[in-house]
């Protein structure tokens, strides 16, 4: 069931496939995470379970998994401190989704929590799953204490206040106003780049990379991450609900600038391959075999169009 | 200003003297902890410190210092973990007053968070000092990376799903509902009970209680725990609300069943003596002098009545 992690299996990969296969893999372990307790809270993992599994494109969990591969790091072992950046993601988007911030109806093609189940259950929701993530990385049978600490210091750094959630009060306060290209820039490297430069800053800690290859996967995770998130703005201009599963343009709504309402959708693409340009400029830094990255920045950026 | 941990102490200590004094380090520690930033996102760190400095009767640290204290621990390397159990504290009221949980305007004397700044603001404010908490952890200059991440599992595990998250569900379950005694224990145990056993599991971890004594010292803290919220449950009956800084009797408000609203408020009264000589009991059996603890319990217990 498990891909066989050779070295020359870069070769012959297909990403489409590498995508699929370690997204079963993550699929898999949260759903072992994540499991069904009983009790009077049940419908607290009933509405975690409801929120993580069956969907998402897990992107955070499989550039972990990806680094680690093109460091020659143990895979297995960073499996489950790659699902906990997937916890963190679907907590933040259980909170962005409530009616008091974006008041999202659907969510991957789904209602979204607070509309299935109460707003209160939401905001619970997302607490457990983001407590949780740090209960999994402290209990970790396998990871040494210094690496426990250290993807624990991280994941609460670049998700906490000078990280996403720093950028989803800039997203706060940024509302209705009219916003300049440094800072809708400043307010994604927080709110989306931040925890996909965690990601491969964990597939660097897994792999005992050095300090300058953490440079160099921060400098590629801070490009595409931006690059991402312009694909995200473009997509949401562009695509239909039924294919993105989300309400059309929600940020139009929600009255927030974008890349695409900044730049145009000609522009915003060009910008967006320019810092593919730059992701790619960094990998080449580090002294191994970085193409399984390199085809995951393409996918990221053509995905869709 | 600190006071010097000798161990003959506990002879002549005064208990509010000693109350008054570790609380103000702790308000030191959090003022220092939780810093101003400048930029976008400043107001997260003028909310969180809204809600975090200049009130709280900051219990849970206090019991993590005077059980390090009795186990003969080192104090002032307790200090900052002990700080982090009342960033979680903090993020669960800030969470349990939102209109969509609680609904309540005021909070230790003054508007609760999403009154003074907004709702979304609110819910961004309390993940922030969740997460935070664990940077702390993970970052602590001097903790052993053991301890740390016996510390950030212990303070995960019970503030989580199966510990205080788990309770607030309870809470949003049994809302309305007629609750019998058992089902208001299970709540209790895990949505105020559950992080008061964390405070004494942190000290019993600072300073290397053996696999016995931490269970004496969580059956004294859950013993605690359970009284604790049953004076809180009685206070909010009898007393007004220039005196407890909340709405009066805002649980009646909520429709909640309480100790007081079950048993009557002698019967309650007489049901935390009781577990306040459990509480007792249980502190008996460490061979070390517990005084400072029994000291706090009974503190704890006699508080405002």
């Amino acid at each position: 069931m498990q891909p066989s992690y050779t070295s020359n299996f870069a070769m012959t990969l297909d990403i489409a496939h590498y995508i699929h296969a370690q997204g079963q893999l993550i699929e898999q372990q949260l759903e072992h995470l994540v499991s069904l307790h009983h009790g009077y809270h049940q419908k607290l993992f009933e509405s975690a379970r409801y929120a993580l599994l069956g969907g998402g494109k897990r992107l955070r969990p499989i550039l972990a998994l990806a680094t680690t591969h093109i460091l020659q790091g143990d895979c297995h072992l960073a499996l489950t401190p790659a699902c906990t950046l997937e916890l963190i993601h679907t907590y933040s988007l259980i909170h962005d989704d409530l009616p008091c911030m974006d008041n999202d109806d659907f969510r991957r093609g789904k209602l979204t929590v607070h509309r299935q189940f109460s707003e209160g259950h939401a905001v619970l929701t997302g607490d457990y799953l983001l407590t949780y993530a740090f209960e999994v990385l402290a209990n970790h049978p396998q990871l040494h204490p210094i690496k426990k600490t250290q993807l624990i210091g991280t994941l609460a750094k670049r998700s906490g206040g000078d990280g996403m959630i720093g950028g989803q009060v800039m997203d706060l306060a940024f509302e209705g106003k009219q916003v300049t290209l440094e800072q809708l820039k400043m307010l994604h490297r927080n709110k989306t780049g931040a925890l996909i430069v965690a990601a491969v800053e964990f597939g660097g800690i897994i792999s005992d990379a050095n300090p300058n290859q953490m440079n160099h996967l921060r400098q590629f995770g801070e490009a595409i991450g931006l690059a991402f998130q312009i694909v995200d703005d473009i997509l949401d201009v562009t695509e239909a609900q039924a294919k993105h599963g989300k309400a059309i343009a929600s940020d139009v709504i929600n009255r927030k600038t974008t890349y695409a309402s900044l730049l145009g959708v000609e522009q915003a693409q060009s910008y967006a391959q320019n810092l593919y340009q730059q992701a790619i400029l960094a990998l080449k830094q580090i002294p191994y075999d970085t193409s399984l990255l390199v085809w995951l920045a393409d996918f990221i950026l053509k995905r869709k169009y």
